[in-house]
């Protein structure tokens, strides 16, 4: 096979990709309907060594991965999937089998949360080079519009979905491999919640440096109470706030706050905003040992250090 | 700098991206006003050493064409240009001016032609890796809708704008750095010719793979007459067949086309769309030495041979 032949594979599989999807991969774009007034849309990309280790995880869980996380986006903005589309540089050594086997389990994971997979583009490497992977998703705006990071206000309650801390260890049962991407508890709390959610964020970085972003974002301090960190099982609370990766919902929002979710994911108070004092930037705090600290540069840059 | 240094950089150069952009880059997702029914999306790759050779090009120009090789896409199907999105795996070496100059490139690029850039990646690679840029488009319908590859139909005349061939070429001025992607002239045809207007692609991999391409997905015969391309300056005709990289628009239309578009940019009548015979497959013909050959697979294959 050559390039061609791996994008007919792909394309003769993109048969039905729902009554949206107008003109399907294939053409020089793909053309979608559109019923919102608002599109939201992000890319993330996936790289072999960074974000994933092809020589120890399946290709069907590197595909699944390159997609959620792109997902895991359209959670934080409590938004609706409607389309992906995904890049990949290949690795000189990628048999066509290994390429076919990426794009389907970015095509089955995508078609999996409705966000069918209509755009793609295949290159390999010419000399070195390792897998990489972008993933662009398109959204539309959920049931109260798009949840940012800065409408966090001071008085309000901050939250967290599931559990937190280790998911990239090895003995971790590679949940960042596996995780579900909270879209159905982002609607849902935007349903519930209402406009009382006041900001979303999706954990990537880490506890601490996202509860920085949201902090930072909204211009407030965010006071993290560490004996309330839902931590995942054997996890320290300094896992929780520093290893990243976790795809959970961490969100602001006044009044009260249901302890789970419709789908049974726990939902966990773990801290407040509060106005800034005169001599505060905003930001993310948490009590370590009885001092006050700042945590937002606590968490994983995703970047060789 | 860090990664969020270079993200803060970019996110304070993306202060004005026009009155669309609700929610600009820095949150999880870019939230953008959107008024058409269909929306049209593509991703592409511009990776080093397949695409462009950054040792001996400047990053200027590097960003530039992995934004213009995308709008290309636009420009094929006679559409408009909403926003871009672009994710970069940068090589370890990479210095944080060099990934700031990248994005500036690319958000200078984008912004010029009407597509902010609203979303966007980074990421260093782990071991060695080559620069890997990836870029999406999405663009709205323009006057007669999406012009896809698959509407040429027997009888329609074959076009092409400009010249091709040797756009790659180390003497040719480096055409496929600097070339202007033709939305103008896209959306231009769409008006004057109209309904008539009935297939459209942009020449990436090469006229005698695109023009298969047409053949194919439109189930005709093309045949092209190889005295009649307008090759560029220097160029033979088997160069203006398979070198690819020409960006320019390669259509099929029914009755008159006028020779020059608005912008100055001559269209030239190249060939002829005819049904097939039954013991023909659609495809793509030219004459050579009196003998019609195919010259469907006469293109660049985007890959290591």
């Amino acid at each position: 096979m050559g390039e061609f032949d791996v994008l007919h594979h792909i394309y003769a599989a993109s048969g039905d990709l729902g009554p949206n999807v107008i003109v399907p991969p294939g053409d020089d774009m793909a053309v979608v309907a559109f019923s919102a007034k608002q599109m939201l849309v992000a890319v993330d990309q996936l790289v072999d060594g960074r974000h994933v280790d092809l020589a120890r995880t399946p290709l069907k869980l590197v595909g699944r991965k390159a997609i959620t996380r792109s997902l895991s986006d359209i959670a934080a903005m409590a938004a609706r999937p409607v389309v992906t589309l995904a890049a990949a540089t290949l690795p000189q050594s990628f048999s066509d089998a290994q390429a076919c086997a990426l794009a389907d389990a970015m095509r089955e994971t995508a078609a999996t949360y409705g966000a069918p997979l209509v755009g793609g583009d295949l290159a390999h490497h010419v000399g070195d080079g390792p897998l990489t992977c972008s993933v662009t998703v398109i959204a539309m705006p959920g049931p109260i519009g798009p949840v940012t990071r800065r409408g966090a206000q001071a008085g309000d309650g901050l939250y967290v979905t599931g559990a937190i801390g280790g998911s990239l260890d090895d003995d971790g049962g590679g949940y960042h491999l596996t995780f579900e991407p909270r879209i159905d508890v982002g609607l849902w709390l935007a349903r519930i919640v209402g406009e009382r959610l006041h900001a979303m964020i999706d954990i990537s970085d880490g506890l601490g440096r996202d509860c920085g972003h949201l902090a930072q974002d909204s211009g407030v301090i965010i006071e993290v109470e560490a004996s309330a960190i839902p931590c995942r099982a054997g996890r320290a609370v300094e896992q929780a706030i520093a290893d990243g990766e976790d795809y959970e919902l961490l969100f602001t929002a006044a009044g009260e706050v249901p302890i789970v979710a419709a789908d049974g994911t726990p939902i966990t108070r773990i801290g407040t905003a509060r106005a800034t004092t005169p001599e505060e930037e905003p930001g993310a705090m948490m009590s370590v040992n009885g001092v006050m600290q700042r945590i937002d540069e606590h968490g994983w840059e995703h970047r060789a250090t």
